[in-house]
């Protein structure tokens, strides 16, 4: 195994640690793994978080227009309860905070134990839970579909919403409005590895791709032979039609790397989306290509749509200043 | 070889096409294989270009304050003269175009040729030659040292500087003022694989990696085993430390990912170079980690510093938006 690291104990820590030393609107607390927003913006505060790996999610999300504080477990591991409540602690200025929760099994029973203790500490809090994953229904880790990529756009639309300065309650409506329209579906390419483990967590043959994967390795739906960029944007995009009818409307699109694919064949996967997006009437309003949500090294991609309204567009196009994510001037 | 590719003689023009589709601030000139900004802003013209292969360099970089136009060559190839005048034609709004070129022989002499061309069309244009990789003096494609990482920050000096409304002369001398503060010097953990070749192009053993070596795959100083982060930090900071003075200033901090190196390893990377930086009194003022100028995908990293006076400091963090960087609010 080569990997730019310490020590496999350390490498979520020192992660948060080099990435708040890059980034002077965070402050890292040690300990409880947590990346939080130094600005106290006085609105409804947006915690996000879950296990290590994925980067820039979920800290790289903190900062203007996205979180208030991400809340980082181990390697694949959702962060306990105490970690949690250091993030809803540091996230809110008064007027409440939203969860946002990917739908894996120990992320949900986590987060929602951290907000029954603060709301026994006086603290209001909400959460949702983004369930985008069309690959399988039920997984190794999850009831219910998992979330994955796009999770970012839940971010940015919860953080959009609370930066008007609207409620909870109204915070809450935004991010759930943003579930309902969201898709993705992606395809390995090749396995990761976990700094602890020390080598791939299965093994794909030389020429053979996984359709489905999630992003901790878990079983898709098939798998098959290398294809080309054109007939990938068809195996993925089909799964997200079979799912949820996009035809004629105008949508976001996120075509995300999951760690060790170059940029370079993203952009010529998102070519080829388009091509199929255009053909179904579908207008693209805005387009995200590159690595939003990753499985440490994995190479592979997945594509994500969320269908916008006038409410959603112009929460998806306000102003947003993160290191993962920037919108705006 | 797996790929999300079409077909490996189109991979350049299909990467251009599908980052103008994310981009609506820029156009893709199909055969010319530019990317160019939308906006005539009256200002000098920044144009620079390359072999492809460095996404999201340079193509990326096009927007506001940055590039004006970017020019891709084939892979790892430079851009022919005809590519590039029509890149310098496009960027030009009448007060001149200044060339940003890598230090690598086919590009200078490809540059300086269209430059001749396009001065007998009666533009005004001139050129900077950025060499900022100390590894070696002289390379398998430069006479001299080569331009890796550091290039993004000639990229944004330049394109603040016009954005200012400067004369070509004036913003020729603040890119050649950061030319002189710059020094980088990167590793590789992994080979790349060009998609017309289909094989990585070296070997390194399964503990062994390559200090120095350049963002094609051409030799570094040194191969020897996998270090710790912060050994490696110290090794590439050393090298750059004994060809230039950074004690007690203030520097910009970019630590470079070379395509497959998750952005976990380059926080953690981050981390330790900090830590060797505060011990020598130098202060970061604003500090970049990911992938900004890859070699397709080589897993490994590279430090830059640039060392900053109040101007550099000033065009440092002067707004720019693009996809590959953002800068301000």
């Amino acid at each position: 195994m080569k990997k730019i690291i310490n020590d496999p104990d350390l490498v979520v820590s020192e992660t948060l640690q080099g990435l708040a030393l890059a980034n002077p609107d965070v402050e890292y607390i040690p300990g409880v793994e947590v990346i939080a927003r130094k600005e106290k913006t006085g609105n409804v505060g947006i915690v996000s978080g879950g296990g290590s790996g994925h980067e820039p999610a979920h800290a790289g999300y903190v900062g203007k227009g996205m979180l208030d504080a991400a809340v980082a477990g181990n390697m694949f591991s959702s962060p306990s309860p105490d970690r949690i409540i250091e993030g809803i602690r540091h996230a809110n200025s008064g007027k409440g905070v939203l969860l946002v929760i990917k739908n894996y099994s120990g992320d949900i029973m986590n987060f929602e134990m951290a907000e029954e203790i603060a709301k026994m500490e006086g603290i209001e809090v909400d959460h949702v839970v983004v369930r985008d994953d069309v690959a399988v229904e039920d997984s190794t880790y999850s009831t219910g579909r998992r979330g994955i990529a796009g999770t970012v756009y839940v971010h940015k639309i919860a953080g959009a919403m609370a930066a008007t300065g609207a409620s909870l309650a109204e915070v809450k409506r935004a991010a759930e409005k943003a579930i309902a329209e969201i898709r993705s579906m992606g395809m390995a390419m090749k396995a990761c590895t976990l700094p602890a483990v020390g080598h791939p967590n299965f093994e794909l043959a030389e020429d053979e791709i996984e359709i489905g994967m999630g992003i901790h390795g878990e079983p898709g739906v098939e798998r098959c032979s290398i294809q080309t960029a054109a007939e990938l944007a068809k195996t993925l995009t089909d799964h997200i039609f079979a799912d949820y009818n996009y035809d004629n409307s105008e949508v976001a699109l996120l075509v995300n790397g999951l760690g060790a694919t170059p940029i370079m064949e993203l952009y010529i996967l998102n070519k080829e989306v388009h091509k199929i997006l255009e053909a179904r009437g579908i207008k693209v309003a805005h387009n995200l290509v590159g690595n939003y949500m990753t499985a440490i090294d994995m190479a592979g991609a997945s594509v994500t749509l969320m269908k916008l309204d006038d409410e959603l567009k112009k929460l998806l196009l306000a102003p947003c200043h993160t290191p993962g994510l920037c919108v705006g001037d």
